[in-house]
């Protein structure tokens, strides 16, 4: 039985991190013959330059008939300038809704081995693992009515909806209690109830839920708060889950405390498990094109697909193993590089991946 | 001419923080002639209990009356239970609304003295000074239609709308921009213009006044992006301004980089330079009525108070020389303490400030 993985490169530094991945997954298919094909497809800049959108609706239906998708970054200034309903950010919007992934998995993780690259005291940091559980399909990213409206006396209005029904909050509800279930048994829903309704209703529906999962010690916390408690004592979470805009802000300030967010891989699952698996990171484009690019955090995010999509847990513990040993032989992009080591390409860093296995 | 403050104690460590910044503001009176007299409210808890609601109209009105109003902290688990409509946070909810108070200003600053205190490295956080300006009576915490509604399955819906017309977006980025002509001349206004079109007005109305100041350097970013740069280098910031709910998040964020939010005062005006000052800190009911609470905050504020407000910069100045004199003296409350320090209640640090002047 063979698998099928969506390769979307994406822009920016996306298609050279996405090379080496790809490599990577090759190896391991090689070695324990997984039976692993490949698809490549368009998404954000690219698609646009090609078909004059961000994803079409084609791709869309390809990427959802393959077995999962590996996706690279979007986005440029090259874009930068188009109507805002096409630009490349689209892309990536329309594959997470349209493929119904709403579960956002994004683990902050502090590697050992690269403990100084953060900008906080090692103390505060060491040993740092949290996962952060995004809503990725709802709240405000998607709720209606949205847009730019004229008032009677001339002056222009913006508006957004913030919204959420209990059904989705119960299906992300349960993602993360079950992640910590598996995990540190600790969830952190994060909210705003003390403004917001619509959080409010989340609150009520992660206590509901609290009683079907005793082994998970459910604790709210408003979201002003989450942030300032990831800055003073990260290491009290274990896993928190927060709706799909505080998720953005929380999930990227919890990675940049590893200081090393060019390692840090991420999952958007749906319902059945299908997931597509992408770094955290941006497309970069500042450092597009000169193959300095970590392509670590798509590697790892490539292992993360063979795990959770594909049930390929022995090749994702191999892949998981060769990138621990590459960073234990001392080998650094120039993102995470500290004296000492040894500066490589984005290219030496893939064949450093494929060679330690 | 003499000089009416409102004096409004609140909750939990409100009431004792409060009595310390009163004693010094009565103090600078003396010594500068000030001609200050003091009114004092209900509000937060404290109102509820006297009144069942948490800022009546007729307060509402009195502090409106007053030349300005400082402010302890609301809330805590007393009240917790309650109906959200008559929650302690309503009562600043209403305040600010009540009296026009649109535009936040939150300083973080490193005191020298207390570098030790943030979870940040020393070389990432030393000499840290950054204003967030924050759009303080609108965004989603205004916006309508709000609330909890019954969906036609019958399972229920939470909704809340972000809303920002021109006019004000027009108001708050004025005040941001002056502050920045005032400081380092650097303005960073955060949005999530790529997702939000109510961000996207907002973006289009700072690019449109930025040529009216062409001595600030205007640039934008993502509010996730924000929040990691915060974490990653937050001396790259001069002035941030944001929306009410993006500000309440990076305002706290930016606190904690300092290690000390004890430590940080803040303002909230209106158009006609009336304001509100309160420490950046909350109620913190669990340490409440021990007399160990900072009130430095509160001091700080009234010193901001006197300043903005009253044009007595002269009292403020001394003010905060007092409170910079104590420091060096090595006195600290509980929440600032390091070895080799002299810890010390509220009351003693209140007088230490009292005698330093
Ligand atoms: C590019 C942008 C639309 C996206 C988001 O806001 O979700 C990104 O910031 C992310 O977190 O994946
Ligand atoms: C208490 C709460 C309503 C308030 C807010 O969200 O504005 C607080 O967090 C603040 O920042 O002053």
């Amino acid at each position: 039985m063979s698998k099928k993985i969506m390769i979307l490169p994406g822009d920016g530094i996306g298609p050279e991190i996405i090379e080496q991945a790809v490599a990577v997954l090759k190896t391991a298919d090689e070695k324990f013959g997984l039976g692993l094909e490949f698809a490549e497809g368009l998404i954000g800049g690219a698609s646009i330059d090609t078909h004059g959108e961000p994803l079409t609706d084609a791709e869309l239906a390809r990427a959802g008939a393959c077995d999962a998708v590996l996706l690279g970054a979007v986005g440029g200034p090259k874009w930068d300038k188009l109507d805002r309903a096409i630009r490349p950010e689209k892309g990536l919007l329309k594959i997470r809704s349209g493929l119904g992934l709403y579960a956002n998995l994004r683990p902050a993780i502090l590697y050992p081995q690269l403990a100084d690259a953060s900008s906080l005291k090692p103390e505060v940091v060491s040993g740092l693992d949290i996962l952060i559980v995004r809503e990725l399909t709802g709240g405000i990213y998607f709720g209606e009515p949205r847009g730019i409206r004229t008032l009677e006396n001339g002056e222009k209005q913006g508006f957004n909806t913030y919204v959420y029904k209990e059904s989705e909050i119960e299906r992300i509800a349960r993602t993360a209690f079950e992640a910590a279930q598996k995990r540190g048994g600790k969830l952190c829903s994060v909210d705003k109830a003390n403004v917001l309704e619509v959080t409010v209703l989340w609150r009520e529906v992660l206590d509901r839920l609290a009683p079907e999962y005793p082994d998970v010690e459910l604790s709210h916390m408003y979201v002003d708060n989450a942030a300032m408690q990831l800055v003073r004592a990260p290491k009290q979470f274990d896993v928190m889950v927060t709706g799909n805009m505080f998720g953005d802000i929380l999930s990227d300030a919890a990675a940049m405390l590893t200081g090393s967010i060019g390692m840090l891989p991420s999952a958007s699952l749906n319902e059945s498990g299908f997931g597509l698996y992408e770094p955290c990171h941006g497309s970069a484009p500042d450092i597009a094109g000169q193959g300095i690019a970590n392509p670590l955090a798509t590697i790892l995010s490539a292992a993360m697909m063979l795990r959770y999509s594909l049930d390929m847990g022995e090749a994702a513990d191999a892949i998981e193993a060769a990138v621990s040993k590459v960073l234990d032989q001392g080998l650094r992009t120039a993102d995470i590089y500290t004296d000492g080591c040894k500066k490589v390409s984005t290219a030496e860093m893939g064949a450093a991946v494929v060679a330690a296995f």
